[in-house]
């Protein structure tokens, strides 16, 4: 049985137990949210190493980070550094997007040293194997596109990106009423590709039970790709991106009822004003399905900023019920990222996730905020630092600008506010 | 006469000509919104390299960046070396905050150097003088004071951040009915220990018409500070921050009336979903005036990062109708910034600035999106570099991360979205 259908029957898993206990909430009521869908705890039964995650209504809101080779960076050691230095930044989960190079060395190593959820995007692979042996993406047949995901989910992959709700008549109706920036998704634009190339329909739509069977074999989670996503503000909440959505709600369902655990994920480049809308839609026509967002940019015109960009939409998105962002590093748009990308992007993410887990009630959110002020009020610096999302940076900053050790800091020095208030008001 | 009186008198001055053309906005409209008090155009009549900018309704949002000494970094010279970072990351205005070192030579070099307006919040060095003469800070004479403000105003100074609403019936309030972290303004802290120490009421409020004289002699604007704002998220939207912010209320009526110009300084720390009420807060009880915020930071646990948390409340304060972002540090709780550290800050504001100015429909805000999305439809990397908020920073990381000259980038090479959907959606 999967982990939905041992929630249905009412066990409490050991990972229902583990989410459970990470979150400070009852096992009862994450069994319940499991299962109904609403909280999704993507476990592979072959990922070894998985301390397992939970993603979804009620819970802390989690944060992503993508790795994998590309053809220009082909290592894939070098994106094992990158994973150290996402999990020591406390990143949720990881997706390894590898294009280049050994990818499958590369996947099972992530996955053996990775104790979050590891997500993949079939398609990738699927496309890079079928250039090198037909020449051309488009010439794929769906059965090696099915192989592969079958790969994947026998590796111990936790989630697998799939463009299921990109389908032949969006895609033709988008070719006739195109939008600024067409497709921006890579896995979209492969599909999209194949379909226009063949004249056929998505296999990932018309073969879905298909797709549910290889999930069932090591209870993989499908996280539903929104391959029609907006690649800039003006595409942002349109008819393409609209119509995919509710084409992945209806999917929602199928996989619930096929007891597979499923999330959805959305955009991408929406200006400040939509985001609420996106999120309200997509729990609508989705079901209360997690939500996965990646960013969204609130510009388009932050490239080496973008991860700010997308701290400013993720935060907002997350208070409006968005539970699992993807970071986006400050290379977005201009290149792969360095491991150095990789912790800016993490931290990014995880302010922007905490921001709305003060406005959700997260159970223990408010606690470090209030322990941080107690820290400030007694000029405590050594539990500021602690209490620091990332002790490291400040601690580093703390010590350079501050040559001259004393209780106060170089910006306000005697004229410390918090000083002056204690010597006046007496009372702490 | 004032610039606000000259507007009612129909005038369209030259600053109104000049914030009309930098805005795209009909001169007649800026001047109606000045003699209102909607826009403030901050311009001493000594500041003599001054490009005058406006701040306010309808009006593209506006980036501060505070420049200045301190105790254990007095040098002046550095604070110049910020300000030309700051002018060439395009800030709006700068604020000069020194309390160390030749204070008056800092101010006037800056101003000199300045073709933005300069602000600066004079009991700081009015402080300075008074430990240097007095000992202490509360032996500090309401005279002494208001000689800082004068000599201020005579430097070139074009709005002055002046804490007249931290009355002595509020310290008191406050001090009976302590909060998580009491005061963290520096100014709000030096009157509320002057105030409880000599058992007198705040001169700046209760010799609020003296101001406003020396306001009228170079036409200074005012921007009444929020000694009172809350210092960490627990202690936001209080009894004490919202009493100040009724009295400041009372003293835009005041201002305007004199035929000063006045805008209204915010927190601070506010959680997400506090910042909107916060907004429509202070253009209710301050009847419009232009709203300058700090922030606001979203969460206190961010040390290192706070440029970040307060992009994320600023882009949502300015898109619920605040007017004048200040900027916040990746230093900020930490010590005094570097001259990097001003850059980061600016750019990070810029962004959430940007982002806002979308949402309000600031004209041309939406022109640069557009642009940077056909840059990237067109894979036309020079034009995307150009359109960048920050060209110097996204050249660098496409170089770096670009070994191997390409039309694509390093994060997907062959697998470029945008390639693919060139070769089979055919239409551009």
């Amino acid at each position: 049985m999967t982990q939905i259908e041992r929630a249905r029957y009412g066990e409490i898993t050991s990972e229902i137990k583990e989410v459970a206990a990470q979150e400070g909430i009852q096992p009862e009521t994450i069994r319940d949210l499991v299962a109904r869908g609403l909280v999704v705890i993507p476990a592979n039964k072959n990922h070894k190493k998985l301390i397992p995650r939970g993603f979804g209504r009620g819970l802390r809101t989690k944060v992503n980070a993508n790795l994998g080779t590309s053809p220009i960076f082909p290592e894939w050691e070098k994106e094992l550094e990158k994973l150290e230095v996402a999990l020591s930044c406390e990143v949720d989960a990881v997706m390894d997007l590898s294009t280049a190079g050994e990818i499958r060395t590369c996947r099972r190593q992530i996955i053996a040293r990775s104790s979050v959820p590891v997500g993949t995007v079939p398609v990738y692979e699927a496309a890079v194997r079928a250039r090198t042996q037909y020449g051309a993406v488009v010439e794929m047949d769906a059965d090696d596109l099915f192989q592969v995901i079958a790969d994947h989910a026998e590796d111990g992959v936790d989630f697998i990106t799939v463009h299921c709700g990109v389908t032949r008549q969006i895609v033709e109706k988008l070719k006739e009423n195109p939008r600024l920036l067409g497709i921006v998704s890579r896995g979209g634009a492969i599909m999209a590709g194949w379909m226009l190339h063949r004249g056929e329909e998505n296999p990932l739509y018309s073969q879905f039970d298909r797709l549910l069977e290889i999930c069932r074999t090591c209870d993989v989670t499908l996280s539903l790709g929104d391959g029609l996503r907006p690649g800039c503000l003006d595409d942002a909440t349109d008819r393409a991106q609209i119509e995919e959505l509710i084409v992945l709600g209806e999917l929602v369902r199928r996989a619930r009822d096929a007891g597979i655990q499923v999330m959805v994920e959305g955009p991408g480049h929406v200006p400040l004003d939509q985001i609420e809308a996106n999120v309200v839609l997509q729990k609508r026509l989705c079901h209360d399905a997690p939500f996965y967002v990646l960013g969204p940019l609130v510009t388009d015109i932050a490239p080496g900023y973008d991860h700010i960009a997308a701290a400013i939409g993720g935060a907002v998105a997350a208070a409006a019920g968005a539970d699992f962002l993807c970071y986006v590093t400050p290379s977005e748009h201009l290149g792969l990222p360095t491991a150095e990308d990789v912790r800016e992007g993490i931290i990014a993410s995880r302010i922007a996730a905490h921001a709305a887990d003060l406005v959700k009630k997260i159970p223990r959110a408010w606690e470090k905020d209030r322990a941080m002020a107690e820290a400030r009020r007694d000029l405590n610096w050594e539990k500021q630092m602690e209490l620091a999302l990332d002790p490291q940076k400040s601690r580093k900053i703390r010590l350079d600008r501050n040559p001259v050790p004393q209780e106060v800091c170089s910006m306000c020095g005697e004229f410390c506010a918090i000083d002056i208030v204690k010597q006046y008001f007496g009372n702490k």
